[in-house]
């Protein structure tokens, strides 16, 4: 009689900006460079790490660091003047090393996998195409698609749900501590990956499970993430 | 009878960029900028791992792990395509925060110190006149006036020697690994700043006694450092 295990094959939930494509570090600077036009000036390692947070929650957590009050109309000028510095700095929007070679190995493995963006679509639609992705495919979820952003985990829990696999079977793979924060709250599982610039040792604090390098090197160690040889 | 230390009161020792001045992002996507213009698509955190080594070294390192021959006039013209790139990034050089404030409590304590940057005295310039320092003042050490780079300790010895201290009363205070790894060679106490974007726990590792968020957290600290009050 063959053995049978009571939960399904993990599936894949990833983030995009820092995990799939090369981004985090114009985010940073198109972030720092707004956040002084505003009138808030801003260490760019602080900035650094608030990346993957809702743009509108971490310029109004730094509002509060700060001790600052800031208008909505503010704040929504910010993030007009990062997503302006961003276009123009991501001519060239470059993929992570094994990005999508790592999609396409699950694909063919028939692991689940979903896209899970804190970006709105129209700032999504770059990174998907570098990608090779459709951005209306079905387990493509953006900023739209669920009610609030990382750290919350609305939107790993929509993605999950795109795909039919039930949260505590699924895999976050992201790269900061918010992807991880989220994937605990989301009751998943949490990967990280070095390339949004933390530190093994923060994503581990985080919650990960495992850290590598990038994709790359998380598709050479599938093994040891659960996955059953089909 | 007065006790006295064997040891003089302990002198500073400066890295500048990511330490005084908040310029290791800009770094970051120039050289990522420039390396692709050269062929070498590298991510951006691989390159912010290896900002503060010489600009040289780290292009030679990098060609190494990717089994790639590198010819002398190819590792020039990058470094010429990221002196553009980062002068174009940075009209507004901005300090970190406490920087200013540091290094006049430091005077005013008569506490020696001085600046050991790894940039080449012209690239130098706009950081040092950001700080308000004349870039000819003789406790300003620049890449011309030491053999080789960080993280060699040349650099650090040759800043010590300008304010006339040995080396092993020396702090040396960086924001990267390769400063903790210079001071170590140079038998000097590091500490290091989270400015430059590592965490805490690498900086600690490298070797850092002390780890302080930036500039102003370390001046409201400095007493954990072994000042003797005046």
């Amino acid at each position: 009689m063959p053995r049978r295990s009571s939960a399904p094959n993990p599936a894949f939930l990833f983030d995009v900006d820092g995990t799939l494509v090369d981004s985090v570090y114009e985010h940073v600077t198109a972030w720092t460079e707004a956040l002084a036009r505003g009138g808030m000036l801003v260490p760019a390692w602080r900035v650094h790490r608030y990346i993957g947070m809702s743009g509108g929650m971490f310029v109004r957590a730094l509002a509060r660091e700060m001790d600052r009050s800031l208008s909505d109309s503010a704040a929504k000028q910010m993030d007009e003047w990062h997503k302006q510095g961003f276009a123009a700095r991501t001519k060239n929007l470059r993929t992570l090393p094994g990005s999508k070679e790592l999609l396409d190995e699950l694909t063919r493995l028939k692991v689940r996998w979903a896209i899970a963006t804190s970006g709105k679509l129209d700032s999504a639609v770059p990174a998907l195409r570098a990608l090779g992705l459709n951005e209306k495919a079905r387990n493509i979820v953006t900023r739209e698609d669920a009610k609030l952003a990382k750290p919350d985990p609305d939107l790993f829990l929509a993605a999950a749900k795109r795909i039919r696999v039930k949260p505590q079977h699924a895999i976050v793979v992201g790269d900061s501590v918010w992807d991880l924060l989220a994937a605990r709250r989301a009751n998943a599982l949490g990967v990280g990956l070095l390339t949004g610039g933390y530190s093994r040792d923060e994503l581990e604090r985080a919650g990960a499970y495992r850290v590598y390098s990038d994709p790359a090197d998380l598709l050479q160690h599938l093994n040891e993430l659960g996955l059953r040889p089909e």
